[in-house]
């Protein structure tokens, strides 16, 4: 194998390590943003997304370098592929966390989260930005996040947003129509940002299995699909 | 340029195509099962995101072959890269499609879609459709969709989806709160997959100019971005 290539790959999974952390305080910094009514910090995850795609673009360009490399002894595509497939990922995460951001910034002075909802989506808030933290730090480790860990985790999303349709759509719902799809969006898109978030952590299973001899990330022991 | 790569990028974009187009059958089938209630059709929509996924892990497995081939003169990977970034996109499109499916089977029979919101939500399913038939027949003629063409594509979607929130928090909104909060989530769904389409379409300026001698998809007359 070609040390420039892995040293490259290397570089590229530094960088991308760095992306998935940016992702999640984009969106630790939006949930507080919502959550407290906080217009600056809104402002400041807002101006972020660009930092996202300017990290983005450059990953991109670096992958395809890293592709075009025709010695012989280059390393297998796969792991590159992994990062390209992941950095689609952090990309719309970074948007998530803005979207969440502008209606933090937009609907402001109004009372944001009724009552009864709050609870429910600020669980959904840290456990997006707890799947980020996770993804970073599995790639970061050259580890694999177990497939149970990751359908757990998928569960409680799942569940947390059947739990606030059930709040929205029950007949004692007193907070309007405009404050319940403001809700269902605001769920919605915690529930997307959770899931770039653990098919970011699923790629670890190829970037943990790269550096084993004649691997192809299929033949060891990160099974997580 | 190396011939067998050159054949083996042109039956990875033949491919790109159907599974353009099939995005697009399952968003329309998915509309007419929505709107007219019919839930055996939702019921096909449903089933065919298996086909997508299998054709999506499919092209990505030879795309991953294509970049593997280390002979001097293989062709540039960007188109490749390309490839990979589009069918990214198809699949959530095929997700996205499902989303709006569900909901017409789940919902059945209760009355779906209000009176007001119909003709809103009706007009952006056609749009969606529509842009993957686009992207479909620009890859297909190695053609570029205008940027200009992309920008107006884009805007009427953000247009009528400003108007569907207008329409759901009017003072005068009798449907209730479930209906609303279904019409926002439709409207979404509506406008990712336009969104998704949209990215597609732009991909084809790397397959428009992949076959230009020397080119590395920056030196021609597409500029989408």
């Amino acid at each position: 194998m070609c040390a420039t290539f892995h040293a490259q790959l290397d570089e590229l999974i530094i960088d991308l390590v760095r992306m998935t952390r940016l992702a999640g305080q984009m969106m630790t910094n939006a949930a507080i943003a919502l959550h407290q009514a906080d217009v600056p910090l809104a402002t400041v995850v807002i101006a972020k997304r660009d930092q996202m795609y300017t990290m983005h673009d450059d990953t991109e360009q670096r992958c395809i370098a890293l592709l075009a490399q025709r010695t012989p002894d280059a390393g297998d595509p796969r792991a590159v592929v992994a990062v390209l497939r992941a950095i689609g990922h952090l990309k719309r995460m970074g948007n998530l966390a803005r979207h969440i951001a502008l209606i933090a910034r937009f609907k402001n002075p109004n009372p944001m989260i009724a009552g009864e909802v709050r609870p429910v989506l600020a669980r959904m808030s840290l456990l997006a930005s707890q799947f980020a933290e996770d993804a970073a730090g599995a790639i970061e480790r050259h580890d694999c996040v177990s497939a149970s860990q990751l359908a757990e985790a998928d569960h409680e999303v799942n569940t947390l947003r059947r739990h606030l349709f059930r709040i929205l759509f029950a007949a004692d719902w007193s907070h309007g129509v405009e404050q319940a799809v403001d809700a269902a969006l605001i769920g919605r898109y915690y529930e997307r940002f959770a899931d770039h978030a653990v098919a970011v952590a699923a790629e670890a299973r190829y970037l943990a299995s790269r550096r084993l001899p004649g691997s192809h990330g299929l033949e060891t022991g990160c099974r997580l699909r």
